[in-house]
């Protein structure tokens, strides 16, 4: 038997499922968890799927101390005829390893976490929710585990898969969200870790996020570290604005999150026909569009809610409400097209999806 | 019996102790740790010195995913008359506090962290080293515990404090190093968490760090994240330059630590007469300096190594050598004078050494 087969040690206990119309977001666990060890000169060893349970650690892992740790995102739906679907996975797996670069993380095997990832997902398939807009959330992410003080990249890791069944981001159908330009706090500089998907950049984050909340916004639009001019994105999305006709989202800069749903948005658009382009974007371009009457659309791209209109953003002292705060016309075509491909409703020009079948995986 | 009585529950194995020259750093650790968790409505509560065990943490908590967390790091010393003495251990509460409040996590009573450091000393004196310039490093740190894939403070917590004997930085003598300064990655910037002692700002420094071990320097040197002009700090250590007579060390400016170490020096030298100012300084200016030979001494300061003396900076391809790569005459003053206070071989004009009484903790 190869170091490389994925060993199943089944649960004997099964936890009660939730009702598909009690699903929240990232509460509730499966009854199984996916788990590979690293040991400096083994590398990545023994994968398994074993029961879900808690993780045993010295109180001096480093995971504790330098927050050395990398994570994702994404989400396996169950189809009208019961297939189940990932949606571009890969891009996923070859972040995780782009965020390990620069976390000094050794890499992951990126057709064997894939593999491991359908293994799992078989073995919980049960709570795969079926009620729409409904999913299963994938969370994989790998910690630092040597017991050790000091400053360096750690022997020793894990990389663990959990999943979640979650609910419909929008329980009354797609609603525009209020979002607070954020001018004190900085979420990342070109140099940081912005473009990682690493714990760090969450915490630093919480901050800006509680003082939005208390003002009744319920995200920041982060502006860049340097000249807090131009835009960023938004806590656990990235951003589009419609601006004359033509949709804008911020370049790749090196301390933007490279977004799954984004690279597919500007797909999409492409596609239909509609002008899109990456480049810097200024908060007072967006301001002078909206002063304008030129300011169409705003929207956030990112996993869980898929698209995210905006309906205001709030910006030195003024309220911008951006079409009269309804969902626009593209928001939602996008919207209805990503998760009608997600969920097999809608054909995949691109190839987009992934299937997980049963026997591909069990042998 | 009060919420807030430490309850001491003790090991019934004790581990071998280390032999005092075989001591490194932050890999051994004592019997026993102190734990008290936090609960929404609750607030900290069940202050405990338990057996040293590993956490046992819901893979889905929230440490493991968005680095919601703080630490610190302080030392206690024994002195040749058996007594035990912490180094301005205040400091370090009311430091760990200002990164709560960064972090976005609840404040702990400094009081009763401070007792509960002491007791748990105390249970565990016998770890404390004998031999000249080993002691014993105290790691408290707070971690968010609940279990939630989210965006959001964490609604529990556990603070903890673990204890490390450790061995004497500079086993041949005080060493100077040798380092890089930092063009391409950036540590922090104004408002994000470069004040705090947050476990992000250690993630994003591997990188550099792993760059700088390949070209042979030991640590790095930051430059600010806006112009990469101004200087930083180094590692975990704050920097000092004395320039023409006067020494200069970069103001606080809301991206480098405020060390313990660094405020000490401040004073001592202040209290001997040596000039001394805090201010914005650049990279330029030290090479400036240094042409015009009048870069006598660079230093930095922190817990670990107290004083360590730059023998060399690596700049834009070019090496600057100070002082002939010789520990400096304002170094080695700071050394002998902060080391010896700290083990009771040296007055201590300013009250900065706290006492560790056996009675005062017992009752
Ligand atoms: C910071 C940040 N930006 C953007 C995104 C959107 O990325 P994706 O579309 O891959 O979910 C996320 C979520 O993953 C994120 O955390
Ligand atoms: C980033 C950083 N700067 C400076 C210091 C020095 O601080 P102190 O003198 O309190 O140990 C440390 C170590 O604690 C540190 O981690």
């Amino acid at each position: 038997m190869s170091e490389k087969t994925i060993q199943v040690n089944l649960s004997p206990e099964r936890k009660p499922k939730p009702e598909s119309n009690q699903l929240g977001f990232g509460k509730i666990f499966t009854d199984h968890m996916f788990v590979m060890d690293y040991t400096e000169g083994k590398g990545w060893h023994d994968p398994r799927v074993v029961p879900y349970q808690p993780l045993t650690l010295d109180p001096a892992s480093m995971i504790f101390h330098y927050g050395q740790t990398v994570f994702e995102g994404l989400k396996a739906y169950l189809t009208n005829d019961n297939r189940i679907l990932l949606f571009r996975p890969e891009r996923n797996m070859q972040r995780l390893n782009r965020s390990n670069d620069r976390l000094c993380i050794p890499n992951i095997d990126e057709e064997l976490a894939l593999e491991a990832l359908k293994k799992l997902i078989l073995v919980d398939k049960e709570w795969i929710p079926t009620a729409e807009g409904t999913s299963l959330y994938i969370r994989p992410f790998i910690i630092a585990t040597e017991p050790f003080l000091g400053v360096h990249a750690s022997n020793s890791y894990q990389f663990i898969i959990i999943l979640s069944p979650v609910g419909s981001y929008y329980k009354e159908g797609i609603q525009p969200v209020k979002i607070l330009v954020e001018s004190d706090y900085v979420r990342a500089v070109a140099g940081g870790t912005g473009e990682a998907k690493t714990a760090g950049n969450y915490a630093s984050s919480l901050k800006a996020q509680e003082v939005a909340s208390q003002k009744e916004y319920s995200q920041v639009l982060w502006l860049d570290g340097l000249e807090k001019k131009y835009i960023e994105e938004v806590g656990s999305m990235n951003v589009f604005f419609k601006i004359d006709g033509e949709v804008v989202t911020p370049a790749l800069n090196g301390s933007i999150l490279e977004g799954v749903t984004r690279n597919s948005v500007i797909h999409l658009l492409k596609h239909w026909g509609v002008p899109v382009s990456e480049r810097k974007i200024s908060m007072q371009e967006v301001y002078d569009a909206y002063k304008a009457g030129k300011l169409e659309e705003a929207f956030g791209t990112g996993t869980a809610a898929v698209i995210s209109p905006v309906g205001e953003f709030f910006w030195k002292d003024e309220k911008l409400v951006i079409n009269e705060g309804k969902t626009g016309e593209i928001s939602k075509r996008l919207y209805q097209t990503i998760t009608g491909i997600q969920n097999g409703t809608e054909q995949d020009p691109f190839d987009w999806v992934v299937e997980v079948h049963q026997e591909a995986v069990a042998k």
